[in-house]
């Protein structure tokens, strides 16, 4: 199945999109949509949404994954990322798909095999998981295909079970 | 100069298009987008986006204003609330316009003229500053209302002062 995986953020949205049978996960592509910082923030968002609609369309996703807001950080923080994050909701929803949520825990517990397992552990896994030839450079990328393995690995374990 | 206000929230996003000189508020159409509450939360913030598309084609308003985003109530329930107005802004901005916000202190100093005013008193100065036979049932199309008014008097009054 193919899984998109969005880590939204209100600087940059990473995004990764994995071919997978649950075991094996493939890398199709991956990268950060970044809007102009300085734009009016309707003006970004219409970017983001512009960007993953053109993802969609261009991989035909058919699943997506995104993380669990979470506001650990700054209420103002996850406020901004709140509304990029319901542009990245409409997108899926636009394209048909159903939207699987995941928080942290789940998503390191999945790709890393432990719940709290460090940023720098996270990025090896996923290199590892995709057999790239290099650490991926982008963190927000890192992210959002952890998300996509993810959901890949749960959603064949929860067909295999049923 | 015809102005949408939206008041968005998670449950149900009040909306309100008046036409007005900066003086004289006349309303065109107000309401409030409901969704069905048991779909998943990308599925309502569709309906939504969907309903909102709608009104801007069928009353063309040249401007739109939304009330600022405050968190003083609840996190989670702000955070949900941030999710819809990033599909207000995107709505909007996919129609042109710029997004104009207000603070609740600003539009109830605008319309009612003393920005710690109660709720009722919010509902009376709408009504009358729109001639309405009534008060609306509504409080969320009110307070779309509200921040209708508040933005064509405000604009109004800047381009008597440019």
């Amino acid at each position: 199945m193919r899984v998109l995986g969005i880590d939204c953020g209100s600087q940059r949205t990473g995004y990764g999109v994995i071919e997978s049978d649950g075991r094996d996960h493939r890398m199709i592509a991956a990268g950060v949509i970044r809007t102009g910082a300085k734009s009016p923030f309707e003006q970004r968002l219409l970017e983001i949404a512009g960007a993953l609609r053109g993802l969609i369309r261009e991989h035909a996703p058919e699943a997506a994954a995104v993380e669990e807001v979470f506001y650990a950080a700054n209420v103002k923080t996850a406020l901004k990322l709140a509304h990029v994050r319901g542009i990245a909701l409409l997108a899926i929803a636009e394209a048909g798909m159903a939207v699987a949520e995941y928080s942290p825990l789940e998503i390191k517990t999945s790709v890393v095999g432990y719940g709290r397992a460090e940023k720098s552990q996270v990025k090896l896994m996923v290199q590892s998981l995709l057999s790239l030839p290099q650490p991926l450079d982008s963190e927000d990328a890192c992210d959002a295909l952890a998300v996509a393995i993810c959901h890949a690995t749960r959603s064949s374990s929860m067909r295999r079970i049923a």
